[in-house]
């Protein structure tokens, strides 16, 4: 007989265990690399980094981030420095300090206050904005930011700006949560696309 | 025979039909798990948000999206807001409502109109920012604009800004996309690197 | 005897035979496909652009980088145009054109020289916001950069930024990088955040 000649049976025995063990590491070796590559993967998610103050640029980012959230992604928005007042829903001063006064009184109490980057001729940029949207009815900034909540968008204020700025948690929208900077880079460094704007 | 006592001609069967059954699988779940990995790798790709209409920050939106797409990157420039003006050619008056001639009036006709964001002394600082990279053979935006294209750079003009903004399509460069904050995300969302600018 | 029969011995040593070749083949295919995909996965890397010469802005692009860089990311950033004055330690003016020394009147000197992108005030925003970030015992930026050396931030000047604007090398705080958007491109396509500042 061929086979035993050539191997002996316990040869078949043997390489049948050998192609079995290498199917065995194989098998494992796939999964070790597969659930180690996702881990690196970026996920569908968006974050963005809102700095500015200003209405126009407070404007593109809630565009983008009910845009990105329409398509399914996961959004969150850090409002930082001057970001800080378009999540604003009112200014309060008692039990402020002077410069923390001052600084309330340089900076907008709400989304409704935000003056463009552009074309502020004491404040006509910014309503003359505001007509051409709603002219051309376009969604404001106040719709885009109840659409924002209603899909879901993360919205969270930078604890260290509110300190600086003395702005205080009532002062903020509902259901804003806090966070520093971890909770930015934790979003960011999953996300698919990362902005600051 | 050992292999007849051991396992039985039949177990050898099974046992080899087991293993071809298992290396099917295997081949199957690697083909499966690398197609969805690299469905959601980000590709080679850079997306450019440019917002602002300020002469240094288009010049630093062309000199990343030219050097990318130099370096192999296939790059998608989206115009919004302010940053219409750059991808403008001429501006037209007739037709357009009055608010509309305000906020063309109000803003740069074309790139050789924009101003930088720094230093704009009645505009000295756009003509001085120019001469001196003119004095050190540094690429104009023109030529910067006009070579992203030879590159094959895409370039989205964002219909929304176009309509609040009214912005018509004969005013902008020949051969401009249209298109909305969708089109931009389908770009973001597969590129390595995404700019707000 | 049944094996003999159905298969053969040859047959049993042939199919041997080819699972382990195809075994062998698809050992090979994992380790080219993990291969490639790794190549493509974006590495614990952040890149910024520094365009800004704001205080504001600069703090933001520090907390950001010596944040990201204490969570275990390798952190670049690239300044470029007014983000030049950022890494500056002092202004020269021996040896400079008429235009480059204008240009150096015109930027800050030194990162403590830098004034907020809001509420200039002639300068009483800038000692504003810093005074307000002492009281809150916050960080200061020379503090920030200062850390985000000691976290090994990788810092870059803009090449063609120090030529335009006639910077030299001995004005910039030592240890600084200088290079191209090849430079920054190359860290930028490999980082899972990429921020333009």
């Amino acid at each position: 007989m061929v086979l035993d000649e050539k191997h002996g049976t316990a040869s078949i025995e043997l390489l049948l265990g050998n192609l079995g063990a290498r199917l065995d590491a194989l098998e494992r070796k796939l999964d070790t690399e597969v659930t180690a590559i996702k881990e690196q993967l970026p996920e569908d998610k968006a974050s963005l980094i809102v700095f500015s103050g200003d209405l126009d640029k407070a404007l593109a980012a809630f565009i983008i981030a009910t845009g990105a959230a329409t398509m399914g992604l996961e959004v969150s928005m850090f409002f930082t420095f001057w970001g800080l007042s378009v999540i604003k829903k009112q200014a309060l001063t008692a039990g402020k300090s002077l410069p923390e006064r001052m600084m309330a009184m340089m900076t907008a109490s709400s989304s409704k206050d935000l003056a463009p980057s552009k074309m502020a001729f004491f404040g006509a940029g910014s309503v003359m904005l505001r007509q051409m949207m709603k002219q051309k009815e376009v969604t404001t900034l106040e719709e885009l930011i109840e659409l924002s909540r209603e899909l879901g968008v993360k919205i969270v204020a930078c604890e260290m700006s509110m300190d600086v700025m003395g702005v205080r948690q009532e002062e903020l929208m509902p259901d804003v949560l806090l966070g520093g900077v971890a909770t930015y880079l934790a979003d960011a460094t999953k996300s698919r696309v990362s902005l600051f704007i």
